[in-house]
């Protein structure tokens, strides 16, 4: 830069540079420049013949960053700035127009916003697909009966689709906060200037209407310091890999020898360099341990932008970092996650024998108690006392006798033993969004439609 | 409980007790039992006769929680107990029935989503306070000039009114924020029970319409072991904290004596316990010392659900303490940005003086070569130049005669000191969004239907 | 404040205020108050008279506090003002003396360090304890195998005593973390003034020995303006709490009947509302659910520091709320660990049943065969083969004949069948920090020497 | 892996691999196996020919990695496969050797400690040169009075030299900080098996002094489990680049027009794309916004061990980017740091006018005050009153004549002129590690002794 005298010391450049990191934005630069050029032609800022020579430029960049012949100078301190010396190298005088009426402070911002839409969108597409393969294991295991764990205990008994499917309502939420994210990042900064606006007559609508934007920032001050769109493409990441770790510790755990629930398949398991005999879920594994990545990059954001003064400050510089990892890891974990799904086998026998537990079926006593007019608290105290009665002789509730219950109440039964012989007790949580299988075929006809490909809203997790 | 033969630690319940906490619930809570008794009479799960004994006695515990009369019994482990057991006190029987059909399960949730509801109607309704007092003040000091920084170094010129209004923007997308956290919240998890459903004929329907939710949840599993929600209100509170924390810091740094573009109000400043003549802007510090507590808490409720099987986990017991905390240092937090912003007395010579620095003309200097022709780079460069042989002589670059102006380029000619002078490059940042008056007031009336006490629907900080 | 014409308005008074919870401190506070009050009448800069009514008034208000007697005043700002209020109504004139050659920015760190000392060495002790519950626990399940998990995966057997001394020695380098963090706080900063130091001739090394401190930090911009010892201590804490979390979380899922490996102790479980079964381990899951807490409030105080100008600035007096609830949640922590170790019943029977799947013994014949001269990688690979061909037979690897042994590789013999049968390959790993038993008697006694009360050092978890 | 039949997915290659960071460890993998190869022939467990064959291809390979042509293959899944597999290449069976009585839990875990003690002392080498930078620039101004500030308001003069100093000893503690994470670091995993120790005859101290490590840690499960050593690293980290964070937020204002005390030097600063005038602080804003993602790291790293069970879990593999990435921000910053202090230029008039606002003099009217006998808390009533009198006449103090002062109070006189003429005060902070020039050159002999070459021992901020 022409005032100064002296040269940037290299620890400052490698500080400072971004073009590590931020070349990934090249073809939304090359885009926003492409737009930008068309829009000040058509507002007589530069000559049809100028825009001509930067469109054709733009064009020769963008297809040699893209096959990955773009030779990068030594002084190319950051993507802007690579693509603008090539395009004046290729255009002549014509490339040092190209910046009239723009600063990087809004150009960054917009490949930044167009970044964020692309892969909002592409987590939502991910999302969806493993909405599907969780809807389809939920349909291929519809009858399953499993245990229900509450404190990681055996609590009362579920269909397995039931489970399955309780994922797919926090994914769809999830593209709910994805939507939000596009949403946020759908109005235009480009046309703001360095700060203030600019001197130039410009069409900030047609910028818009060019590049996919939906509206234009309405202050110019806001519009190149605030990255509060990107803290919600994060908080939304950070919702749905905290979602993703949930799963992947479920999977960890059903596939430990102690709960043998679900074999993962070849392909998504690791062996050991010391034991030969094992299969390590490592995906899974890793769907749990990179969550707090995900989150810790939100926080970081955060304090990128904690006590900032406006308006643009180089700590922005820190944006890109954040999300592009995150936009990686997400992406990939979602992937793995509906490959493990796709291929999870799980273990009929086993789980059934789990359910059949019989005192999952404590719950279910309790309430016939209470249909039968006992008050539900001491309908509790009532099965509390079986209970006791029966570990304390060595046998299961149901191998007590009438004499024996009569004896711990008068409303209990024969009718018990039933109660508790198993299955019974899945069909009678009937009520709505229940594991009783007319509410989960509900349910999957609800889920169904919400991956319909037709299907373009985006809502909340709640039923149709 | 029943089973057990050793009474608890009086460390476990320490550690277990949510009831120091819990308590701000109640009234939540007194709600949701007195529509979960009417819809058990309604289907005919409890009588008429229990259904008024319970509605009664829960009407007494309501107002003892009121007003502080309530008598908490040494093992109320939580505040669904407390009030169990004091129903049961008044209601007799009666009182033994009002959890049929119920879990603490699906209770605590229910509670913590209609806390969410209301907490973020609270914090739109403070944010709008707020937007009211910045546009208020944008108004005071419409066409008052202030220098923009970027980097904290003086860039243009721009209107103290173009500066506030930002942050109007930035809090009408917190808005939205909350909006998207109360759609959140807005499907009922009560009727799920423990996590499986419930065994009685129960009408969701009518709960979700008493209780006023939207919908009701789809999965009784998602239901009890779901908290995304939660993390929507404090991702939105942890924005709109980092925004405080901006305008915080700002003005931290304008009423520095360095600075001295405002004075806080006597009402919102301390003074010093050793230093008489100081004013200190400790609530304005507060604000920018907030916000990494409230992204902390959102940080931490991540960690709580991260690798968490499902359903039901003690460790969601959590997430009440980080809510509140979130929920009472926000509210005081933009109480606190409104008193300052009301208060605020803005020097106009100070900023005048610092924007009249001729520097801040320079863009401009360059978009004149522009318009004369000269590609962007080039003018850029001349620029420099014309800043180097000004510093160098000891001068004002507008005290430079013609004949300096042309040695350094010839398109340079008087026009240059005029551009100079101040004020003009201000108006000429007439692009939409820019900071010449007639788009500030296009802002303003923009802004101005962001608040209008008519205006139901909370949008995105874009121009309507 | 004198200068000010605006009473504060109550929202201010509200955010600004910190009595609410810096009143814990009142018992630092009175013991610096009279250590000043004693070192400023040795300099004579104040009389014996004044001292000594300094000092009675301060016993005063000591005991008024300590006993729950002190009336705090509508003004009272925070802890240190009604202190200094209340002795100056107990000792007149005197009163208006104590705050002579101190700042309220000194003396708030400095009770800051005092607390963070105190509760250092608390962390110490009750981590000490948890030590000594491990180590009992260990020495009565001495030789009781268990499966050791990789990924949670069964991997090798390992004694139920090597398990729980593992967390002996992550506790043990946790309080070498509590004594850097007591170490960073045992410099003084009291006598640094408002933040340049004092007018008057103080003696500083007097007021550290008075109270405790080793040393006088040398840099009163520095004493005012920093808060790293906090720092030290929160991580400390933060690290201590991962431990934790891990413990609690292997105390859950030992607990699931699908493990079964322990049952926690009735005085640290927790009953159901509506299933009477169960037994849920509420104080695991809170050992589990309480790390991202602590870790949050580390990461929060970064925030508060993060970018803040020196020397004091208000945003310090975040560094409280964070650390006392990190205390209080440690402790409580720690001792609720220790009670469930005290108190847990593990299941000799589950556990050994677990430990002798014969596939625990896989890498142990890689071993045999390296002995007998196979390349580890070799015997790795026909350990595998093995173990596909004993699958594919649904049968044990035990019951392959020699034929089928020779099959895959001619150096397996019937040595094969008895490393299989259990028990003997845990003996086998004597390396040094291995499971044998010779081994673990050896850490016992390691360990044993760093809980003695004679052991003054706290070291850093490696053998002594 | 020989016991599966299908090959793995791609996105499970993608997810799983390390290869693509952990390559930086190679120069530590290289190196403990050497020893590992040594001490398994000294032991005879391996032939002496297939150690120099094992020594030999592992000299090739480092040389191959250290040169840049080692050719690493498509199923390399981490650098210790890949440099065990060019071994066996290299060395035939002999290669199939060395991974004999050794695991990759206990490989791995011992190549991070290596990496963590080198960057530890990497990080303190740095921040001695930063601390040298200090020190230097503190000698150089030694005697120039700027003014001290709290909250940001001119609270009282100190010399430039003093407020320097201030970070040599956060810097000092931050060493200490690092030397415990070295100590931390120095007790080997290795020979600690996948978990449960070998069933070889190993000599792991030899293994230690052969590695440069103090001890071997004895608990093999807690060996391959834990790495509370990244954390103390991770923290230690964390502190110094919060700390640095407050030196850059300085540096930026300080280089504001408006405070204008110092110009930062040519090489670490950048100049703005649009306005040519600009001479933008950008590597003091990344001081700035680095320490966010600094922490969240730490965070990261503690999320990842939260809840984990013991031992080895995948999850862990995540250490190595969160640390890597610290180790690279924290040097670079700390570089930076040291530059801009070496390079920056100050402004004594700018300083100097500053501190000469007579204001600054408040408290030290108070403290003659008090010499005359006036208690503090009156003084500082009557400084107040003093300083409405001469703000309402729109005077400065010094100009109020005697009779003005005594119709304040009896106890002021002229003196009160000459004590805030300036100078003055900053003398009479003459207590130990106060502002005074005497008590400076202390300081700065007590800091200079920190940074000898000769100076072994890291300590913590206190004068020696």
């Amino acid at each position: 830069m022409g005032r100064f005298s002296e040269p940037q010391h290299p620890d400052f450049r490698r500080l400072n540079t971004s073009l590590a990191f931020d070349r990934r934005l090249f073809a939304y630069d090359v885009a926003q420049s492409r737009a930008h050029a068309r829009m000040l032609a058509r507002q007589e800022i530069i000559t049809e013949g100028d825009r001509d020579a930067l469109i054709d430029a733009l064009d020769v960049v963008g297809r040699e960053l893209d096959e990955g012949r773009f030779h990068f100078a030594d002084d190319d301190e950051d993507i802007h700035m690579a693509i603008e010396r090539r395009v004046t190298e290729l255009a002549g005088a014509a490339g040092g127009r190209l910046h009239t009426a723009r600063s990087r402070n809004d150009q960054v911002v917009t490949d930044v916003a167009m970044f964020v839409s692309e892969h909002a969108a592409a987590a939502q597409t991910a999302a969806t697909s493993l909405m599907s393969a969780l809807i389809a294991a939920a349909e291929d295991h519809l009858d399953w009966p499993m245990p229900g764990y509450t404190h990681l205990q055996r609590a009362q008994p579920v269909y397995l689709s039931h489970h399955l499917l309780a994922y797919v309502w926090m994914l769809d939420r999830d593209r709910a906060r994805f939507d939000a994210a596009t949403h946020a990042a759908s109005a235009l900064p480009l046309g703001s200037g360095a700060l203030a606006g600019v001197n130039f007559d410009t069409d900030r609508a047609y910028l818009a209407a060019e590049l996919g934007f939906d509206d234009v920032l309405p202050n110019s001050i806001d519009a190149v310091a605030s990255r509060d769109f990107v803290l919600d493409y994060l908080a939304a990441a950070a919702t749905c890999a905290t979602h993703l770790s949930r799963l992947g510790a479920e999977l960890v755990l059903w596939s430990s020898e102690e709960f043998g629930f679900v074999t993962l398949p070849d392909a998504w398991s690791s062996g050991s360099s010391i034991m030969p005999q094992k299969r390590n879920p490592d995906a899974a594994e890793l769907l749990r341990a990179k969550a707090p990545r995900v989150v810790a990059h939100l926080a970081a954001m955060h304090g990128v932008l904690h006590g900032l003064p406006l308006t643009y400050n180089k700590d922005l510089q820190e944006d890109k970092e954040h999300l592009f990892d995150v936009a990686d890891t997400l992406e990939l974990c979602l992937a793995g996650a509906t490959g493990m799904i796709v291929g999870a086998s799980f273990d009929r026998d086993r789980l059934a024998a789990a359910a059949a537990d019989e005192m999952l079926g404590a719950t279910d006593v309790a309430d016939l108690l209470v249909r039968r007019g006992v008050p539900f608290r001491e309908a509790h105290a009532v099965v509390g006392e079986l209970v006791r009665v029966a570990l304390e002789s060595g046998r299961a509730v149901s191998s007590l006798d009438k004499n024996e219950l009569r004896a711990v109440h008068p409303a209990l039964d024969g009718e018990v033993g039933e109660l508790l012989s198993g299955g019974h007790w899945l069909e009678s949580k009937d009520s709505e969004g229940g594991t009783a299988l007319r509410r989960v075929r509900e349910q999957l006809a609800a889920a169904r439609e919400r991956v319909q490909p037709s299907d373009r809203s985006v809502a909340t997790g709640k039923s149709a």
